[in-house]
């Protein structure tokens, strides 16, 4: 099975850029008729016919919607100071869209290395990872944004956790997860220098609830994907 | 800090091949009497002072020694087919490691596309991330095998788990490892194919217990991290 992604028209018609046109009539050769499967992001699996075969500008008429489709039954917002070596950024993005991944927030910290991040890449690679993973909901990524300002926006309503390094009592991940009844999560991961004093403050006064990964030496992109594989887990 | 790996050459002296006594000397500039810190990857922290800072073949006099640093209390065994794509199972090497792995066994399925594995990069890797994060026991990586062979060993004290995709009655891996009392766990992935009938068979012979990752649809390595994760959360 293969996912297209596209833009819906009207309630009946899905068109699609040039690249996924190509890809449709060129790589998978597709011809008009055809049965196809597509989404626009938004969480609904559209089964289609392929009405116009054209590699530029292909579009295709909808015979059914499944809402829902390969969505989960948590919100997770997860908020990180992209890596110093991207890659190991963009494999946290491919990862944890593939587990289960509702929002990703690149957040710069007082003491990141990495001042600037550019989300064109990471949305390529989130959709991609979607597609591959059957969901039809591809998580959004935000503007890049400081983290104190990422704290002070955080809604009261959500479960809020932050994990840093700083000696301090902390409870597991694990055990802060299962204590509360809420399923809108946002997760809040520091850069490879740790949070400044002024952040995890800010944190705290805004109810970020601090939180250990356990015992091991988790890298920042690791500790991203324990958070998300954490909240999958909670769900399961 | 940064540990260094190197042999015992007896209870006192540990010795480092060329690669590590340049690293050593050349990059780390340390000096004869400097404090250190090796290992041997059996678990075990030395605390050294530098014999021969030679850059070819350093070796340094052991102070102290700490048992079981950065080891975990299971003892796990991953054992999975290696993807098509080798960085991505050479990913999954060095996150297992991150986290706590005692056994990558490289298994090829009746299914799976790559027949042949070489295990001398995986085991550089694994000793880099080892080294990175700080644990003195580097996981144990074995020589390729069948998947049939494999399950005929396997031991019969091991919680032992197979993910498989067939469509059969599954419980889900966080229920086999909360239910189990076993701290010896082996976990088995398939290929990308997945297993044959006769390797799923051979497995519920052999004890094996069939266990579902939940909804998503996982690749290979993911799978196999989300594996390794599991057993790291029951444990903390």
């Amino acid at each position: 099975m293969e996912i297209f992604f596209g833009q819906l028209v009207n309630a009946d018609t899905i068109k699609f850029d040039a690249q996924e046109s190509l890809h449709i009539v060129k790589v998978m050769r597709h011809k008009e008729n055809d049965h196809i499967y597509a989404m626009d992001g938004s969480g609904v699996l559209f089964e289609c016919i392929l009405l116009t075969a054209n590699s530029n500008n292909a579009s295709a008429h909808i015979l059914s919607s499944t809402p829902g489709w390969g969505t989960h039954n948590y919100d997770l917002t997860l908020a990180v100071c992209p890596t110093k070596n991207n890659e190991r950024f963009e494999w946290l993005g491919e990862k944890a869209t593939e587990i289960g991944l509702d929002t990703l927030a690149p957040i710069i910290g007082e003491k990141s290395e990495r001042k600037v991040y550019k989300i064109d890449r990471m949305k390529r690679i989130v959709l991609s990872a979607a597609k591959q993973s059957l969901k039809a909901k591809i998580p959004t990524i935000e503007e890049p944004q400081s983290a104190i300002d990422f704290i002070k926006k955080a809604p009261s309503d959500a479960l809020k956790l932050i994990a840093h390094c700083f000696e301090e009592e902390k409870i597991s991940i694990k055990e802060a997860l299962e204590k509360s009844p809420s399923d809108k999560i946002i997760i809040l991961i520091g850069p490879e220098g740790d949070f400044s004093t002024r952040e995890v403050d800010e944190a705290l006064k805004n109810g970020f609830i601090p939180v250990h990964m356990g015992n091991s030496r988790l890298r920042t992109e690791t500790a991203g994907l324990y958070a998300v594989f954490s909240v999958y887990n909670k769900y399961m």
